[in-house]
């Protein structure tokens, strides 16, 4: 049986999704969740690998087992062996050939900023913060800039891999700034990203904000493909 | 000079504000940075004792400091040396004779439950999961019983120093239970409060939620003085 799950997750205390030589991932935390529940441990398929740090809200994986256990069952016995920053909310049977990467369509992530002079102690982990006051409609009209099917060598970690194959074009369908309160929350939705770039727009987005850059120069920007043009890879 | 400050924290990684001989307590750390800034280390008057795992969002406390450095100073120059679960939202000068706890006339609590099926990766530390589903209006109408100044016995912990002292009669001035989303939120102002008042008020409220009881039986419930008669103590 091929199961597709649906991940929750505080990454403050991981490496990120992937099972890593060192450190603790979410992954190898689901697999000995997985074989205290199923006595097996199968290979994962998640739909993205997650930096250290990055939490998860509608995290998608898959995974095959030979058990008779229905689907539905699934999260509430595997919430019962897994850390409580992880939890499954949905499980489904999907068909054999289902695969939680090449299935995903469109990925979105959130930015969070708190924009106040003080740290917030509940939100350390999951926001950062920003001082002097952010200008939303200028961070919402440069996001406007970055819809679209671009190269977005400019938005990419140098060094990376997908740059050194030219392999740099993505589709952003999505990209809004909401403000509630002092918390701001950039959102994008593309069908794929390079390395960094939610977290090189994220920066480029906040000078915008702090008016150290007009929107008017994002085509430019990304016309450049040049790394250092964009704004910091914020943390 | 005499300074008030108001603090937020996470209370999550502490034994509760107060010094403790075993177990970090906020007291304690917040000790740490002044001394680190004041070169002293002072006694330091908190508005209230909060238990393990109690969280603050406008936490007062007081201490006296021969120092010239003014109070707007302050907590920038504390934020660098606490831990980021506890900051510093502000600091004024008082009168030499102010005391955080005497001179505070209410204090509000909040209780934060969840009401859903799985737990949220993201609340566990600050909310209290409850399934099934809460009546709303229930809930409202029993907190609002407990308005007015009554014997609250029935809410104190069993063994209590206020309840060996008969002192048990305190006045609550708002009771009020808010829904957003699967967040509901009681908030509780009194002049004062019995131990574990606010817990068992919270469980008594979810019990009203859950049709296990009317907010009819709340007066009775007060008149009793017996805690047994009263909900559960929630987490």
């Amino acid at each position: 049986m091929n199961y597709l799950l649906k991940l929750s997750y505080d990454g403050t205390n991981y490496c990120g999704f992937q099972v890593q030589p060192n450190g603790r991932s979410v992954a190898a935390a689901f697999q000995d969740a997985l074989e205290a529940v199923l006595g097996c441990r199968p290979d994962i398929k998640g739909c993205s690998r997650t930096d250290a740090g990055v939490h998860a809200l509608g995290f998608r994986l898959n995974f095959h087992a030979d058990t008779r256990i229905p689907a539905a069952k699934l999260p509430l016995a595997l919430n019962q062996h897994l850390p409580p920053d992880i939890r499954v909310l949905d499980a489904q049977p999907v068909p054999e050939d289902f695969h939680a990467r090449y299935a995903a369509h469109t990925k979105t992530y959130h930015y969070y900023l708190l924009n106040a002079r003080v740290d917030d102690p509940f939100l350390f982990d999951t926001c950062h913060r920003i001082w002097p006051a952010l200008d939303l409609a200028a961070m919402q009209a440069a996001a406007a800039q970055f819809v679209g099917t671009h190269d977005f060598s400019a938005l990419c970690a140098s060094g990376s891999s997908a740059a050194a194959h030219g392999d740099t074009v993505r589709t952003i369908t999505d990209c809004t700034v909401v403000q509630s309160g002092d918390l701001f929350t950039i959102s994008v939705t593309a069908d794929g990203y390079l390395y960094n770039m939610v977290r090189i727009l994220a920066g480029t987005l906040v000078q915008a904000g702090l008016h150290k850059r007009t929107p008017d120069i994002i085509p430019p920007l990304l016309e450049s493909r040049d790394r250092k043009q964009a704004g910091p890879t914020l943390p």
